[in-house]
């Protein structure tokens, strides 16, 4: 049903910092967006002048995005992700680590355009957070899948502008199925969001293993 | 703990409609950022203008994003809602509309930057669009209220690049609880991910009512 090539061009050293740091300005100009007061000529002027660099960037222009070559992690590679990628202006990004006993970890704080309800961070973007903690802490157990199944539950409201910490671990392997759980705590260490996921590796995937 | 206004300006027409324009602009900048292969010079110079258009928005700035005023529904108030929001350049964004039996339908189609597994649209993504679907039809039903629970199915690979279309309707409602389902579906008909949601009505609301 898609075009999209699955193969990726990887990106060198240079050419990684020069986009990440692109992207991290993008991501400034989103926030920046959302709570300009401007008045209506300046914002169709700096409009007009967004589209401008646009075709600039689009002078030369991939087919999907890049990956940087493959670290420990398989996952890693993604750095177009939209949850933990430095190339997504759109991902906070979640910069995450991975604990030799396979607890993947991170700390985050997200700005206003990820708001839902007033002043609290929207309940889909927390899920879309857990989703892709729970899938790296499968993939860290040795089986990375596809989501499945995933269930969230919101236990508190989770603050916008300050410090949070996502964690999540595998639980139990079961062929190609992979269970795991995981949490988001405010800066008070307590639990505001917490999330259990099954994760199937494609068949693809462990024919080429 | 958050020092963020509860309470928000409404924007004019004038003012919304060049504000939309601007975050559309910054949509198509994202797209480009995460495909561009231009070389490095020219990634850090399109940077260097970004970051002088931002400081140009930010001449005026918000605590926190605005409302339009006022439509048919309260959740229609909030154009930097990160899912249907047309001034949050983070959102596809999925426009929505409700039938009179209280059924919130829309198309969308999700480009490169929310992809998760190669080709595809990322788990979290459609958990986050569905998160906010269930919670319009939560709304719908005359009882807005924040997730309480959600639990995301996936029956196969959701396509990127292609015109989804999701479904939601509230089931019931026990006091302030809500309990909602709903789908997505690719191009074809056939449901790729559905999910059931609670959310409660705060009690803010309830005493505001």
């Amino acid at each position: 049903m898609s075009t999209i090539p699955m193969e990726r061009p990887e990106l060198g050293d240079d050419e990684a910092a020069a986009l990440i740091g692109l992207a991290a300005r993008v991501r400034e100009l989103a926030e920046a967006t959302v709570l300009t007061a401007v008045g209506t000529a300046e914002a169709a002027a700096v409009a007009a002048e967004i589209e401008a660099l646009t075709a600039r960037l689009s002078a030369g222009r991939r087919d999907a995005p890049p990956f940087v070559p493959s670290g420990e992690r398989r996952m890693d590679r993604q750095i177009g992700n939209p949850v933990t990628g430095a190339l997504n202006p759109l991902a906070p990004p979640v910069g995450l680590t991975v604990s030799s006993d396979g607890i993947v970890r991170g700390e985050f704080t997200l700005g206003p355009v990820y708001e839902g309800p007033p002043s609290y961070v929207h309940g889909g973007v927390s899920a879309m957070v857990l989703d892709q903690v729970l899938g790296m802490a499968a993939a860290a157990s040795g089986t990375p899948g596809m989501t499945a199944t995933l269930e969230t539950r919101y236990r508190r409201p989770t603050p916008l502008g300050v410090p949070l910490s996502v964690e999540a671990k595998a639980s139990r392997v079961e062929g190609r199925k992979v269970y795991a759980s995981g949490t988001i705590c405010g800066p008070d260490g307590r639990v505001t969001v917490e999330a259990t996921a099954m994760f199937i590796m494609p068949q693809r995937f462990v024919e080429h293993s």
